[in-house]
């Protein structure tokens, strides 16, 4: 096996959200109504009002909106950076500090792409999304993964400091962290963000920040900005995020990064030979973001909460089985089963042909999370309940 | 400087097509209409009739339609390879021998991405499409460079095969090329295709065609499918095409790769960290692509026809001049001042800031094109006819 044979055998898409869609034939005839906790339902939590008239309008631009800048449109690009510093209580130059990206898939590769090469250095959090990781190991760099003591600590993420240190004085050239964590739904305290940004800046890191959810913030939680910190630290880090989850526009993939001029400069060079650019069209609907009717947002906050807070509630009924986390922000919770008697492949399996449900290991966020699981509670609040019922049920029958 | 500076040095975008938007804020005040050649007009050559409404029905299959598997989906996947299929004269597995990408941008690279790595020989044309070089740079896999001998040919492209050979022999994992050939528009012909189908199966060498074009053929030109040629060579060979430029539907940042299933689940796997998926609802565009209504695609073919005979025809009124290769297929047009006293950058800006006409230097696809300039002749009529009048007044004042 070559060197290019073992790189594709490590990026595996088996256990990815929406993906078991592939698997879709072998489904047994079920009862139970299938739940995908693997993502958000873009059905029961729909998107923004009106990005469909809003893409539609782009389309009778024309030409103008089918062809524009990799970086993305212009007007656009201006109109989003305006609500992110308001948002971020950043200054973002439009013109140089912001690109629009196919998903924030696309600016995450994007972002890792311009900035990691062969044997470079790379420390990551683990739990962590999982593309992190693939995408490290598919520019052939090295992983240094950091372990978040999520279960045990209540302010905070649980990152252990002299840790963070002990790997950043190894030289990595790179730090990647999404907050709030995917697939905890913890928020990083104030005191962990600013611990972050003094040692980036005495080791010399790039930072990219994926805060993908950082909207959907619950009890009115504190969010500390990382790009707000610190001017000079700019210029090494980019922050990245999109409307595809609590705004629900995935199907339009659409994403953002922005921040330091120089290393979005070389996102652009690398979407030129990627994807060229988002959908032309598609970017049109990036209008509509942060610009939402009024209580929209609190509204779909509410909702959230309320299918969070049953399902924790469930969850707490069999705690001597399974420990969680409460998800401080975004829609994602990651249980662990504390005494599971099958391997987490089988446990999601039986999870998937006995119960209908879909959820996505552990193990995908990190190899030792071999007892744990991932679920997007961002559903019908009914269906959820039911499935939940279902996935207790499973846990009983396979705890010893 | 180090690896990654140099690497990214390498990858400019200020000559791309639709990237000259990126200064039309210091173009002059002009009283010329601005005609850019750099991509196709989908005003002049509006996208398939009803795109936006499929586009639309996609968006009101919801949540299935957003989220669709990372190789598209898998109804669209059987419509388009069935089509496919007839187009090429090649069976199809549309479970596992078909993507839909972001775009035949999106294909390039997920192909060239799951073929060659760090050192990799790769054999490229010249001249030919330039994000194929920078792909192959990003990877820092090494370019051996084949030029085509285009002008001085009658029957097919000008391939030399002694030189094929000759390459091929050093050990090249992967060879790339576009039929029909991007710039020139010319087409390999039967004899050339069979060449490097024997060539390419006698030293093992993988073939990414890319046959964006390949529908747009005048005079009823011959084309000969790469991928038709040999079922066991199939397995080493991915063929690219997509709706972005005869069907003008580049806004929906759509494209296909067909062929090898061993190549193609790369592809998956790459998609799944770049980009996830092309976006869900633009997927359902692709159901009209192959089936627009009767007369459609001949219709556009004699447009496109009328235009680039008045083009040629122009030009050979000043042959002493410049020389031309009439196009064979698709509308790109490739011409050569023969005795340019100004370096190609200054002929491209003097266009650009005198005449208000983009053009693409020749040097993007390939160093050595250093008086040529590509131009997509995919515009309206009129206005093309004085641009073109516009640009052979500024051939006469920069020919020595």
């Amino acid at each position: 096996m070559n060197e290019l044979d073992k790189k594709f055998q490590k990026l595996g898409v088996d256990n990815a959200p929406g993906q078991n869609t592939a698997t879709k034939g072998e489904s047994p005839n079920n009862a139970n109504i299938l739940v995908d906790f693997s993502h958000g339902d873009v059905d029961a939590f729909e998107p923004i009002p009106e990005s469909l008239n809003t893409f539609i309008e782009g389309v009778n631009l024309g030409g103008e909106q089918a062809y524009t800048e990799y970086k993305g449109d212009g007007i656009i690009r201006k109109v989003v950076a305006e609500k992110l510093e308001y948002f971020t209580n950043t200054d973002i130059d439009y013109l140089s500090e912001m690109i629009i990206t196919p998903g924030t898939q696309g600016a995450l590769f994007l972002a890792i792409g311009s900035l990691v090469t062969k044997n470079d250095k790379v420390a990551i959090i683990e739990p962590d999304y999982f593309a992190n990781r693939k995408i490290v190991e598919f520019l052939e760099a090295n992983i240094i993964s950091i372990e978040l003591d999520y279960l045990n600590t209540k302010t905070g993420a649980g990152l252990n400091f002299n840790k963070l240190e002990e790997v950043f004085k190894t030289g990595v050239k790179l730090f990647i962290f999404s907050n709030p964590n995917n697939p905890t739904g913890a928020i990083y305290s104030e005191v962990e963000i600013k611990e972050i940004a003094k040692l980036a800046k005495k080791y010399n890191v790039n930072v990219i920040i994926d805060q993908l959810y950082s909207r959907l913030l619950y009890e009115n939680n504190d969010f500390t900005h990382f790009c707000a910190l610190d001017k000079e630290l700019y210029e090494n880090i980019v922050t990245i995020t999109g409307p595809s989850k609590t705004e629900s526009l995935s199907g339009y993939r659409l994403g953002v990064a922005f921040g330091s001029a120089r290393i979005i400069e070389r996102m652009e060079k690398l979407q030129a030979i990627v994807s060229l650019r988002a959908g032309g069209y598609n970017q049109s609907v990036l209008k509509l973001w942060f610009a939402e009717p009024e209580h929209w947002l609190e509204d779909r906050i509410k909702k959230h909460q309320l299918i969070r807070d049953e399902i924790i509630s469930k969850f707490k009924e069999v705690e001597d089985l399974v420990k969680v986390r409460t998800t401080e922000a975004g829609s994602y919770l990651f249980p662990e089963v504390l005494r599971l008697n099958i391997n987490i492949k089988e446990f999601v399996e039986k999870l998937r042909y006995q119960e209908n449900v879909i959820v996505t290991p552990g193990t995908e966020f990190g190899p030792q999370f071999t007892n744990s699981f991932r679920i997007n509670f961002s559903q019908d609040y009914e269906n959820t309940v039911e499935a939940i019922n279902r996935i207790i049920r499973v846990i009983k029958e396979c705890s010893s």
